[in-house]
């Protein structure tokens, strides 16, 4: 087989051919590091690339597998970790050369399910340092850059995540979001990516942005291989004492269920901020596309849509301090500038602040729960605009210059306030070629229903089936 | 029956007498009535005084039990709530002029449930000023004063509900507590008073002081009384989002069980703080009782104990603020100074220093849970001293000058911020006559040990017997 056809086969479609033995988890991961090789000078994707590790991991699972030991569906499969997630004896940045040396002694929680279940580690993933932006951009590693448009965003904070698996360089990448990092670049890359309901997955051997908004999520190029992946990564883990002891579905098995029927509701709320015209469009027919598939579009209200901004960045930027106040006292200057201002600027919220936005963050989440008393999903664009060029602060959107940061996490950061499961899958392209994402939320804990209608959509089209010509 | 008699009966007692209609309601009200005009000008209990209906709601009670509706040991018992527990028509201070005239349109979750359970409401009892004080002093409604020796403090902030019930003029009365302000004021004026685990006991209807570490509880004559008191409070209500969905026991039921072979571990950095050699005494002369009871006493190490008292500060300074913030930027002047001094310090608490308290908090718990893991109970002192003289900011113990605020919170304010049920009960007098209280603390929603434990030192001592010389 073709080695850009290995790597642009989806876990799914890998695990058959790994079971029929037509294809070895060693020709994989060969396949694989050629690509990267090629690559990584144009898009940067890396922070860490482990090719004699990875390929040492192949050749034991192409010697457990002909043993007769096949572990399941992402036996053999290629894996890039963002840089935030604790590997044990393998350094861990966080995407700062402040942690260019820093080798963790355990591995983090999802790390070693994954590895249990079989995964092979390339390498750990470029990231916005600190995942502390949208944007994607690291001046001390080097910017990610768009396998559509090397001279565009990734989206982040996880863009290494979103180009490597855009790219073919590795079939499943994992983020975290705690605003959209894993959403943001999956929708600017054109990927499949789920952040799962707070609680759902462990974040245990994970650096901290904002502990009470982070999560832990696969991002890939189907909902298929999203869904095997939170097969491997949820569930209750005592390590995390935000992680909830409830039971797991089987999320690969319930992909195909029922959707006619089902309620979808757009917020009107999202159509009063900036958006690009053909985002607006290509969301439009995505909805037309879900009617003809039996679901039930509906608008609805969401007035605290709009203050969800102020009441989740007051909680973001406390907590990313707090967390991070030795570090800033000790290496202030070494922090990436964007990235430090916004982390001293944490030092001047009071309590009084965070404890009313904690107290505001209660009323939205109750308001979003009665929003799912009329509708089964929420749906809306993932971001308002495609990828934009490196190095902007302020982009133009339509007549208004909106600021980079706040306008990428408009549709994604409400779900980090409340903690419901959001998917993206991409729903169309504008006519420079810009992948263009669909995001669909869900009430706490139906992950289920919000991969089973993103499965419904995206067997309708071959959006997700497009490849980026990387030049 | 002397009618001094009837006020100083147990609502156990009480609830007997009833039965057997050798006493009716109305009896118990007018006794009640009649000491607290005698009373009144001493101690000063009151906020609002509601003789009328009162009266009214024992004939009703009257009627009822004679028409065979007896609704059990709660009926026809006379009640005081702390004037910060939100009753339907009657005005509600929280012990501050500027609510003078307040009328909330409707009843606590708390209220409602005594009311059901058949008590009859004698009146609101002052408090220290929106329950922000230890001491139990109010300029603008009168200090409240100690029935053993009126010149000094009743502890607070629930003073009036300490003042009254152990003077006799009420049976039964309902504090909150978020730093010791039902087990400071059941301590220093000999009752007992019980804290309940976080989440046990509804808040709903209730003025916050600082809604992570406040309380409801209630405050009698015996340990029988509370456990009285928590059948008909306890339980989970959806109004209360911290409410804990929790099947609750009998508690007068078990209040006989087996004490043999408890454990009970006393913190040695209890005793490294100034404390006054009397109430030491009088601890360990307790502890030796109840080693001849038959439980286990053991010396533990408590090392955040010390901490505690920042971290708590901390919390509840900025949760106030935040809660009080529009009312002290209108009302600022009004507010007692002592009370607005440490409400506009909050201000300047920074939303670092509060997550940062918050995540100490987290270790804290974990510390008292492991404590626990060796002990079954721990007990202690629950006030370094007796009553001291109204007005003082500072107090002598032994050679230390303490501020009154931190001392008298030492022991309780720990409880408040693991959310661990605690209990006072008399242990014993100083030499001049003033009461002291000895603390037990249990595992969270273990309330069931803590009540047995001290109903069973309680049974074997007299302390509970002693009345007050008011004069």
């Amino acid at each position: 087989m073709n080695p850009e056809e290995i790597c642009y086969l989806s876990a799914g479609e890998l695990s058959w051919l790994i079971q029929k033995r037509e294809i070895s988890p060693v020709e994989i991961v060969k396949a694989h590091l050629n690509r990267i090789e090629s690559l990584e000078p144009i898009l940067n994707s890396f922070i860490t690339l482990l090719a004699d590790q990875a390929m040492e991991a192949a050749r034991q699972a192409e010697k457990e597998i002909q043993a007769g030991r096949y572990r399941g569906p992402l036996h053999g499969i290629p894996l890039g970790l963002k840089d935030l997630f604790y590997t044990k004896g393998i350094r861990t940045t966080s995407g700062s050369k402040i942690f260019d040396t820093f080798i963790p002694n355990v591995d983090g929680t999802v790390v070693t399910k994954l590895k249990e279940a079989g995964t092979l580690l390339l390498g750990k993933l470029n990231m916005h340092p600190f995942a502390y932006g949208p944007t994607g951009e690291n001046q001390e590693y080097g910017h990610m850059h768009n396998p559509w448009n090397p001279e565009l965003i990734t989206g982040g904070s996880s863009g290494g995540s979103g180009s490597a698996a855009a790219s073919g360089q590795s079939t499943l990448t994992m983020g975290s979001d705690t605003g959209g990092s894993v959403r943001i670049p999956a929708a600017l890359c054109g990927l499949v990516g789920l952040k799962p309901t707070y609680g759902r997955v462990s974040r245990y051997g994970l650096t901290p942005l904002a502990w009470s908004q982070d999560h832990v999520g696969p991002m890939a190029r189907s909902v298929e291989d999203c869904a095997l992946a939170m097969n491997a990564i949820a569930g209750y883990d005592p390590n995390d004492p935000t992680s909830m002891d409830a039971p797991v579905p089987d999320y690969s098995r319930t992909l195909t269920g029922e959707i006619r029927g089902l309620r979808i509701g757009v917020p009107k709320e999202y159509f009063e901020i900036p958006i690009d015209s053909r985002v607006k469009e290509q969301f439009w027919k995505a909805m037309g596309r879900l009617g003809e598939l039996g679901a039930v579009i509906s608008e609805v209200s969401w007035p605290m849509f709009r203050d969800s901004m102020a009441i989740a960045s007051t909680i973001q930027m406390s907590e990313a301090t707090a967390y991070h106040s030795d570090l800033i006292k000790a290496h202030g200057p070494r922090i990436y500038p964007p990235v430090r201002l916004r982390l001293e600027a944490g030092f001047f919220i009071s309590a009084i602040d965070y404890i009313q936005a904690q107290r505001a963050r209660a009323l939205f989440y109750h308001q979003s729960l009665r929003l799912f008393e009329k509708v089964d999903l929420l749906a809306g664009p993932t971001v308002p605009v495609t990828a934009f060029k490196i190095g902007l602060d302020k982009v133009k959107v339509g007549q208004a210059n909106v600021g980079a940061i706040s306008l990428l996490t408009q549709y994604t950061r409400p779900f980090n306030l409340n903690g419901f499961p959001a998917i993206t899958l991409p729903c169309g392209f504008s006519d420079d070629g810009l992948p263009i994402g669909l995001q669909l939320a869900g009430r706490p804990f139906e992950e289920e229903m919000v991969l089973r209608l993103a499965h419904a959509y995206e067997a309708s089209t071959d959006w997700h089936l497009r490849r980026p010509r990387i030049q």
